[in-house]
């Protein structure tokens, strides 16, 4: 799916003179953060990051790519477990350094630990507790060699 | 409202053999990724960051504390505004190095442009568009002097 054509400068069409916005990839990092949300459930899955690269092919393939900081390089994701992301919505906060994309989330698990979300645990009084049930198991999924 | 007792080092009790996880302030700048939630709508309001200090107290008192990287101090949400953010439930990310904080938030608006959330505006393939209503303005919020 063409989510659109990618183009940067985007006009901020709803204002009085329209101004163009770009997520700020100005900072020591060339980064911004990405927060991925299901959009059916609202379920918050993950934070990541992305570079202007990620966020280019994110918005015109219509699949979430971030940039991996630990890799150094762009993280399609899904790209080994299968389970990618499809753009519903993107939304740019007021600083323009954070994006929020709303996801259908492909294998109903966006966390490499197999849980539906990467906030499966929770911090309580008592401790912190898993609240979430595994969707697949990360050893069969991500196999070696 | 005491969320709870601080501490830091807190047993994952539902796993076989029990760990002390904290959250990774062990990053460059020690601080982590914050992601506050509406815990009535869903509604991602903000993305924000704490440092050790910021999490205590943001555990300690039911009330969520950032650390302001531009400020370089702890920002205490709503200290100007009156729009704090009560803590309902937080979570810990796979990696550790985010929390997900699901908040009442006082006043009905996160952002300090006015809107309930900070990501007031959508990317769409006609450019990008405010799709929330102002709840306050922000030069009467925040006056000067």
């Amino acid at each position: 799916m063409l989510f659109f054509t990618p183009h940067l400068l985007i006009k901020l069409k709803t204002m009085t003179s329209p101004v163009s916005i770009t997520p700020a990839f100005s900072g020591p990092d060339g980064l911004i953060t990405a927060v991925a949300q299901d959009a059916a459930t609202g379920a918050v899955l993950m934070v990541a990051h992305m570079n202007r690269e990620a966020w280019d092919e994110t918005l015109a393939s219509g699949r979430v790519v971030y940039f991996s900081r630990a890799r150094k390089r762009l993280w399609r994701k899904g790209e080994e477990s299968g389970n990618v992301q499809n753009v519903k919505a993107v939304f740019v906060d007021c600083d323009a350094d954070t994006v929020l994309l709303k996801v259908e989330q492909i294998g109903g698990a966006a966390c490499h630990e197999g849980y539906p979300t990467c906030f499966f645990r929770q911090v309580t009084p008592d401790g912190v507790k898993v609240v979430a049930e595994r969707v697949f198991n990360p050893q069969e999924v991500y196999k070696k060699g």
